[in-house]
């Protein structure tokens, strides 16, 4: 039994491109794991009767099927907070004071030296849900959540659109009530990232082949990054999970990986390597990746943005020659770089890039999107890696940082000591 | 004459939570710059129906009041691109391929080495628009965009998803047809960046006790970013603003600014001057963003990235004393480090970043968020600068690059030689 699922988020700054919504995203990959999909997000403004029209055409929708409707924001103090007012005009209901939120609020009020009789009203009214609906308790924050119905097994949720306290509430307290109203089976779910390849290439290549066999009792998605797409798949029979995930690996061994990002930083710490870089073209952009996460000053040393010709034999001692002979973006200059850093920082692991960002510089050999890379590893070894890559100059930087974290998780995995 | 903005993003990603749509945020702040309010946003899956059956309900409504639909995604290559095909059906028509894109597609194929017959059906239906529609071409990728009618002064937009495509696609194709579709008394905007002030302080502070003498006739917009908000000002009475931006000038003198990026660039250039950078929390982002702009390599030289103490000391020649009498985050190394970096590099400008990105590493006399900044200028004068910013990590990393860009453009800007 699945609902037509419909995500409403409110918020004026959210219609203006002040804020970007993650809640509606966040919502739909929780409901995702559950197995549902949502059918449409919508955004309005804080505008009463935008938002009213709105409820009325999704009560519409539900004498034809059955709808959940899970609606974020609006449930703050300010004056331009209209979900209940709204819901209540909706229902022709009154509302009342939950007891519990009553209680909390007070407590904080009072935590903060003030007294009950302190709380402004515009406050107060956050305690506030329809009679007869189904209060979601909120831990974090105040305003309550409450669930109210549209018609025949179907629903209207209302949440506040503070991130931290609408995730709570959504894990806490309505995943449960979820459950109990759309009860189903569980769903497994699993992802693998493949480098290099379009989307509409994997889909010919792999799922078009295997529609029959596989993707009658799995369902698959495709998200495209720079540099990789993310494929992930699901199904209640973790068994055909399992026989899917094989295939990919047996027809793609050299391009498939799991979560790079996250595998480079675990393994690096596992086993206490180093790694610094030396860019050109990304100008800082893969200093910038490995430095994301807390903790990676424990692998990452640093490095040097040779961005200028003269930096780069000035600092990492690449011949001049070679960059007039096989020019500053070649394999000879990629190894140089890797070899001169690797004389300066000492560390296990060593990159370096160097290419063609565009959009001018582009040649008949070497078009817009070339990039070299030179990886020095634990044992020693440099080699070079020659990538063409898609895009704009925003695309190809992406594409080769990311690329460049791809080889370093290439060797982490399968290099021979 | 002010339509009833939609605006229609498509992509099961969206909706199932995978990717955040940041199209729609972003057409609805460069429509506000146009003086438009959006009504609302819509996301829907990659299913043929369900666009289909939104496309009804926007003729239906075009029928009421004047209806602009501007539609994101579903142009690609893949099947799971529905829009032109659905469009086709909602309208009648058939579609015909675009001669401009089929010679650019053409080429692009031939730059990688394949011919005419190579490319894919599905490839090729990217540059096909329903007939008798007003194309809007894509100097940056294949698909071609195009407006169709939704009923009388009412529009139906489809652009592509892919953001670098439709971002240029809206500015260089889209707006100048918006304009003559939608003709409106001319309206001014300026705009101008404060910089490490809340949105909340600034409504306070300039806003309200303003907001009789100036706000009736003018509109005012902040959008928050890392560092800085950028204030909006938008009115039909030109004086007006200039009485604004005056007002605004003369009471954030320090912290105002123009575009900084923009200002940088372009300053750069005119004046011949080179920068390089030593970084130690940003890891490299602010090498990133001084090459994010095609032409930057005539300024920016390259760097250090000097994450780890033994680098500072063997790269840049910090003492290792004054990392352990005053700590790696200190005005005394941020101050060594940009003079070790001005010794390997001899650049016009050189900027030093060491910081406490977080989450842990704070300390009671420098919290989570300390940054201290080195700056060299061209007559060789060395500043140090510290600020502590709010956020996580990314927001700190954020702040801090931001910031160091905006020390540049004061010093481009205000600096005695």
């Amino acid at each position: 039994m699945t609902p037509h699922i419909v995500i409403l988020s409110t918020g004026s700054e959210l219609t203006a491109g002040r804020s970007v919504d993650t809640n509606s995203g966040w919502i739909a990959n929780q409901l995702f794991e559950l197995g549902w999909k949502v059918k449409k997000f919508i955004t309005l403004p804080d505008d009463p009767s935008l938002i009213l029209s709105e409820l009325k055409a999704l009560q519409t929708l539900a004498k034809e099927k059955q709808v959940l409707a899970i609606m974020t924001g609006g449930l703050g103090p300010t004056e331009d907070d209209y979900t209940l007012e709204t819901v209540l005009q909706f229902t022709g209901k009154t509302s009342y004071s939950v007891e519990k939120a009553k209680l909390r609020l007070t407590k904080i009020y009072e935590s903060r030296g003030k007294e009950y009789k302190d709380i402004l009203p515009s406050v107060f009214r956050q305690t506030h849900v329809p009679e007869g609906s189904k209060t979601l308790d909120n831990s974090v924050g105040i305003a309550v959540g409450f669930i109210e119905s549209l018609g025949e097994n179907s629903y209207l949720v209302c949440m506040p659109g503070v991130p931290s306290e609408m995730t709570e509430m959504f894990r806490r307290r309505l995943v449960p009530e979820l459950k109990k109203l759309y009860p189903r089976e569980n769903l497994v779910h699993k992802t693998k990232w493949l480098w290099n390849i379009g989307e509409s290439l994997f889909q010919n290549e792999f799922i078009e082949p295997n529609r029959e066999e596989f993707f009658k009792e799995a369902e698959w998605g495709v998200t495209a990054n720079r540099g990789y797409i993310k494929c992930i798949f699901q199904s209640t029979n973790e068994g055909l999970l399992e026989k899917i995930i094989n295939r990919l690996e047996t027809q793609y061994p050299k391009i498939i990986s799991d979560d790079v990002f996250q595998f480079v930083h675990e393994q690096l710490l596992k086993e206490g390597l180093t790694v610094s870089v030396a860019e050109s073209c990304t100008g800082g952009l893969l200093g910038k990746k490995l430095t994301e996460q807390a903790g990676s000053s424990v692998y990452f040393m640093g490095g040097f943005l040779t961005y200028s010709n003269q930096l780069k034999t000035n600092l990492l001692g690449v011949p001049k020659d070679s960059i007039e002979t096989y020019g500053a973006v070649s394999d000879e200059v990629a190894k140089a770089m890797v070899e001169g850093l690797y004389e300066k920082t000492k560390t296990d692991f060593g990159i370096s890039i160097t290419g063609i960002a565009g959009p001018e510089g582009g040649s008949e050999g070497k078009p817009v999107g070339t990039v070299c890379f030179g990886l020095k590893e634990p044992n020693g070894k440099v080699s070079v890696h020659r990538y063409i890559f898609p895009g704009n100059r925003e695309a190809i930087r992406e594409n080769a940082s990311n690329t460049a974290l791809f080889l370093l998780y290439q060797s982490l995995k399968f290099r021979t000591t």
